[in-house]
């Protein structure tokens, strides 16, 4: 029950976002033509028409002058590859001062650590505090100013791009939490990675360029457009966080959207390309790198990068990855759910969510603790000199070389007296795997991307070893030995494993770049390409898998050679039992429907004898058609009973003014919250005349006979006005819902909802209309049923919505009309009713 | 007028088509369910049922078990998997195939070329003629078999791909016929490519290898499932043609879409690295080379590949590039343009097109002659070999290096006694560019990605060596000299100056997989921007001039940038004046609306006062309604008037007896081709009475002064009948066609044409018709008017329409009503009315 009323909260929101892209253009014009006078109308479309005065000729000119600057400027400032350029920058500059922190943080924690080697207990202090502290910054911080920056942001930004709008999540105080909180957590050095945030990061930037832009250009005010302008940003925030153009741009693509509009791909890479170039230029100009290279080059052999007698083991590795990442997938929504059941815990870390955040940390930071435990795991490497050792072109196994480590080298943690490198490989590659698939759970900015690659580079490397023991003078063809390179079957593992948790191809490309060498391009595409096989087939990705655990409103994929759904029709899942109106509907029919159904937006039929579908029609535009009739009434009954409610009004003046009572304080200050803008009390008891609760007038004016008859009167009366036909001509219509046939497969239905961000469409037949299909049918028709395994929302989540209340346009006007029909509906189940 | 028309042409095909995507399934199933009984129907559904026989137990069992193994057979034929993996096999063998025998034909032009070294003139013959029959043989070949099979293919591809099926684009005659001319053209080496054919192939394979699994699985049978695996086919095609998995699916996916699937990109990954991996693998098991390598690896150095202040070097190629890509594409468009407008040459061509091809053969191979002109210009070189040389490491410009090339080296073309590297390049890159433009407006199948690629790099490495040449120690940073290569100029240049032209950025990703480095990427990437940049701003693509001069029925893109589309309104571009029936119209009213326009299909209203869309019914509906109507007559005017028409009947069968009169024949075949199901003379009468064709009566009837009588009061009971309504009871009515509103964006719309290639739209306001619109209404708002420009058809496709008789799918059941009721109607006017 608790799923379907969390699905029911989303079909809200769904419906709520329509406009959005659907209609958005649409209903601005209507609302501009009805609202505004037409001049008025012209003036609200903006700067572009010259403004015409009675002054005289040189004031004109002046004008005209400045008229056609502005215009210059505007339509400078519209040029997408300004905006684009600018997103770049923003990016780029943002990732470089990000790297410039962490790298401080982690020295920072790096010499502390060194400082107080003289004990091993002040040393395990240093060691452990530290990270600690800024953990509890960092939860807290997140916890504080925007709960919803936590996790990874790939899969809300997935159902923002789905076209349903989590406002909150795209505003700039997010941001800043989010940067702040990542570095903070980066620098403590947890196994979790950048790259999710970093496409939050990107997606943000574009909002907020985006509005910034929109001040002046109004091209900046289409939502369709922003929508786009989101994706670039995405591309460019992944880019810009792995130095990776190509890659970036389609793993946004792969992560973020189902459909993908060629024009994007073309935007993310402009933006990309550049912000990169701006980003790598700062490398340089920091006189960290001569030239602009890629993150972790490697340097393997050219000439015969490997023999095709490694192939078969490059596919093994892939096949293993593809398991181990669906394992990955698996634990941490395990984790996920046992934190979830612990009902007592869960109460207690929802409130202090930042604790159980310590906790965690304390606990990898004591297990890493390198003279500890963490000596066998190579504890004092942090991520990136984990991998730059990974990719190292020399074979640890070999006799001897591992002797040669130099203290100062990252391959020194390597080293154990004890232990040979197979060991510490294989406890690296298990204790990361839980570290990291618990870590992420955390609520902080965290993502899976990086630490999954060092899990899967470490486990390549293992191979990589394992085959250099096997075959010490190399693998022989045509009588020439060609040594084994294990730092290769790192590269290959750590896209395959990578490959495995995110579904996506382009960590192949991703890797390609982050290394500079494409030489093992093909065997690196065979493992990604076999690891996801494998892992698709078990698992949904780590971020469907999140977005099923945080119940966001995402159509879910049809998955890969589901034929199946080829043959399913939309008359098998369609809901029969279709709510509507009619234009023969009485004021009546009206409130009752309203009152049995949530839908957002309601199908309007010609009569109910012929279901000839003619449109719809918003929920919040029939609340006010009722609150028009009921305005109407009220007049009318005023003129009628002017006398009695004038006492009335005087008694509820007098009622005001004994304020020290705190209960008729509160009554008072809920009336005013509920009609600010029917000041007399006289339609107070109008309201709840109309909507029948009887019980509120009787309290209201209890003791008086005099105003109990006449409430009656106007009661009967009333009724009868109520069974009057609606008035459709101040309504507005959406003349063109979206619709689909009874024989339209789930297939096709499939592509429209998720091409055109549909939430519902109407099923026709010749005109009539015969069903509804809607975002939840299609889900369920598609998953079978999801909110059955579904779990109670994150905590994040549940804050988010919760916390809805301290965002100001979560109130609106329409909540308030639709508060004022249906008193039973609370704010919180609708927290995203805005869509200006 | 004549352009006008040639797009009325495309109207039909497109509104043939419609029913491919977007009503497929419905219109099978109401087809079945309206033609067949229950039984029969599911007995066409296949064999999934297991039949049920009354023989005894164990012959049941038996047919049990065999019914289990067909499935299980039929959902291992029906995994996605098993066709994508035989996708990929078929078009890695078709590759290594004609990658040896064009090796064959170019290694026996040299042999000949060497053996006649005696005598210059005997030389010069075996120069020219080789490529001459060559050419010759493919244009020949193409033109009997397969006219479609010429050019491209890539506007083709994208037009069915779009939606708009050109049926005979896909059959294996054109793959045969396209790869064996193909394998002339490219041995007569002609500076044409193989990219663009290799796209139509992997589309081909896809369809063929669709077809024959259709046999096992019924999944198969499904158009938009298939729409979708040429997709994958295409990448597959453009994978094995460069060995680039990434690059290809990329290139693919711009080339040939505007939307893309994600599910695509995925299926066209594996089928691709697959593909590529048996392709490499077949070149490895032929010891070309010892294990899987690029196509052209390049070795440049690692640890500095270029400096910063290369940077702006790179990117001023890129503008370079882009202004060159733009020229390209006009050069090619002025040379089709100038070769049309010759009309007496035109006409002389469509007949003797491989005339002009030897010719142009001719022309080329005499400047290509290495004594000759040909020193001047690398003539002995092959693309390949020019492409490789190009990429060397080496600086050519350096004293001495040249002077060292050796005679058996592919270097050894650069060296020319007078002439320095410099001159040498420059006529190269001149000479080359228009021979290129020139030779992919031939009618044989050609590709412009690799030639362009030649010319790029010939350019880079002319920009190189000037740089090699101006610093000659390298260039300074921190006062270490890097010295400059010139290789990683052609490279940069190469990717911009193809990017030009077609438009895409996946041609860097193509540059990197084909030289197996990827430390240029990000210059690489900047050029290919910035020269995408100038060229999209100058031109059309080289493919999207094609279409245009074409007049493919093709949506045109909306330009990266044009913000401006996002402010016109489908009101402001929209037919008003709609032709449509009514629930109400009489046969009359669908005879005289049949006769006035040419629509495949026509809005259903409710009655012409309400105008309630109801839905849309194909035009051949309209004419079956009225055909069975005429029969339903005609049988009760039988009833009335049996004696008269049994005598004209024995007339008509004496008329039939006098055949020799060759005039006789003609009417009576010309009769029979009319009214092949109307066997009895009286239905011809009716029928001309019908279409008020009197005077074909007279001539039938003349001085049967009876008939006259009877015919007078037929038509006048007729008339009668006709004006009676229309009995819709039998019709197939699509009840959900598009809809949108009067203001809804020029944008939106687009992305609804392509997403869902639609071919129309019909604009409603609440429920009512009010306008209309078609691809060709979207085709003037986005361009302008882009029919005024328009050219006369290529030969080729003039011939594709001429020739389309002889393609047995052309004339069909609904040609044939059509021509029934409109006489003036011809077939050539409807190349593509078949949708099977």
């Amino acid at each position: 029950m608790a799923a379907d009323k969390s699905d029911q909260q989303y079909e809200h929101t769904l419906e709520e976002s329509v406009p959005l892209r659907e209609n958005a253009r649409h209903r601005r014009y209507t609302s501009e033509r009805g609202a505004l006078p037409k001049d008025e109308d012209e003036k609200g479309r903006g700067v572009k028409r010259p403004s015409e005065s009675s002054n005289p000729q040189q004031i004109k000119r002046d004008q005209r002058w400045a008229a056609c600057c502005q215009r210059l400027f505007l339509s400078w400032i519209g040029a997408e590859w300004i905006f684009l350029i600018l997103l770049g920058i923003f990016l780029a500059l943002l990732s470089f001062f990000m790297d410039i922190f962490i790298f401080l943080f982690t020295d920072a924690h790096r010499f502390l650590y060194h400082a107080s080697d003289s004990n091993v207990m002040l040393q395990y202090l240093s060691w452990v505090v530290f990270p600690l502290l800024l953990m509890l910054f960092a939860a807290g911080f997140t916890q504080l100013f925007a709960p919803q920056a936590a996790g990874s942001g790939i899969p809300e930004i997935k159902t923002i791009l789905r076209g349903v709008m989590l406002k909150e999540y795209l505003t700039f105080k997010t941001l800043m939490t989010k940067v702040i909180s990542l570095v903070c957590v980066l620098g403590s050095e947890l196994p979790v990675g950048k790259e999710g945030p970093f496409v939050h990061f990107g997606a943000i930037c574009a909002a907020v360029v985006c509005k910034f832009m929109s001040f002046f250009s109004d091209i900046y005010k289409n939502e369709a457009r922003n929508l786009e302008m989101l994706t670039a940003g995405c591309a460019v925030g992944i880019g810009c966080c792995f130095a990776a153009p190509l890659g970036g741009v389609l793993f946004s693509v792969e992560v973020t959207s189902m459909f993908f509009v060629v024009r994007n791909y073309w935007r993310g890479m402009m933006s990309a390309t550049f912000g990169i170039l701006i980003f790598r230029l700062l490398v340089v100009w920091k006189k960290e790198e001569e030239t602009i290279m890629a993150l972790f080059p490697t340097t393997f052999r050219l000439d015969h990068p490997f023999d095709l007698q490694e192939l078969p083991v490059f596919i093994a590795m892939g096949i293993v990855c593809g398991f181990g990442g669906a394992l990955f997938v698996y634990l941490n929504g395990q984790i996920t759910r046992f934190v979830k059941k612990q009902k007592a815990m869960n109460n207690f870390l929802i409130s202090n969510c930042f604790v159980y955040s310590g906790l965690v940390s304390v606990f990898i930071s004591t297990l890493t603790f390198p003279p500890g435990f963490g000596q066998f795991m190579a504890g004092q490497l942090t991520q990136k000199d984990s991998l730059i050792s990974f990719f190292d072109n020399r074979t640890w196994s070999r006799d001897g070389i591992v002797e040669d480590f130099d203290q100062d080298d990252h391959l020194f943690a390597w080293k154990h007296p004890q232990a040979n490198v197979f060991v510490v490989l294989s406890v690296f590659v298990f204790m990361k795997f839980w570290m990291s698939a618990l870590s992420i759970t955390l609520p902080i900015p965290c993502g899976s991307f990086v630490p999954v690659f060092v899990i899967g580079a470490a486990f390549g490397r293992l191979v990589g070893e394992g085959m250099a023991t096997l075959f010490p003078d190399g693998i022989e063809t045509d009588e020439v030995y060609h040594p084994v390179v294990p730092g290769a079957y790192a590269v290959v593992a750590a896209a395959a494993l990578t490959a495995g948790i995110t579904h996506t191809i382009s960590t192949a490309v991703i890797m390609i770049e982050l290394t500079g060498q494409i030489r093992y391009g093909l065997p690196i595409l065979a493992a990604v390409i076999i690891s996801n096989i494998i892992a698709q087939n078990l698992q949904p990705s780590i971020y469907d898998s999140i977005i099923r655990i945080k119940k966001l409103p995402y159509l879910p994929e049809m998955g890969w050679g589901h034929q199946d759904k080829y043959n399913i029709h939309v008359e098998d899942f369609m809901v029969r039992d279709v709510q509507y109106i009619s234009l023969k509907s009485t004021y009546k029919d009206l409130l009752k429907i309203l009152r049995m159904t949530k839908l957002k937006k309601l199908p309007l039929v010609k009569s109910a004898e012929s279901m000839i579908l003619l449109g719809s029609v918003e929920r919040a535009q029939l609340c006010s058609l009722i609150k028009q009739r009921v305005q109407e009434l009220r007049e009318r009954v005023e003129g009628r009973y002017e006398v009695h409610f004038q006492r009335s009004t005087d008694e509820s003046s007098a009622a005001s003014a004994d304020a020290v009572s705190p209960k008729s304080a509160l009554r008072r200050s809920s009336d005013t919250e509920e009609t600010t803008d029917t000041p007399t009390k006289s339609s107070s008891i109008l309201k709840n005349l109309l909507f029948g609760d009887a019980q509120a007038v009787m309290i209201e004016d209890d003791g008086d006979v005099d105003g109990e008859r006449i409430l009656r009167e106007i009661k009967e009366w009333e009724e009868q006005q109520l069974d009057e036909q609606v008035n459709f001509n101040n309504c507005k219509i959406d003349p063109a819902p979206f619709q689909l046939v009874e024989r339209t497969s789930l297939h096709k239905t499939h592509t429209m909802f998720s091409v055109l961000s549909l939430n519902h469409a109407y099923v026709t037949s010749i005109g009539r209309l015969i069903g509804v299909v809607s975002l939840r049918e299609m889900r369920k028709a598609i998953e079978g049923s999801l909110t059955d395994e579904g779990l109670k929302l994150r905590p994040v989540l549940i804050s988010f919505q919760d916390y809805g209340t301290g965002a100001n346009n979560f109130i609106t006007e329409k909540t308030k009309v639709q508060k004022l029909l249906d008193p039973d509906v609370n704010l919180t189940q609708q927290p995203n009713t805005s869509d200006q």
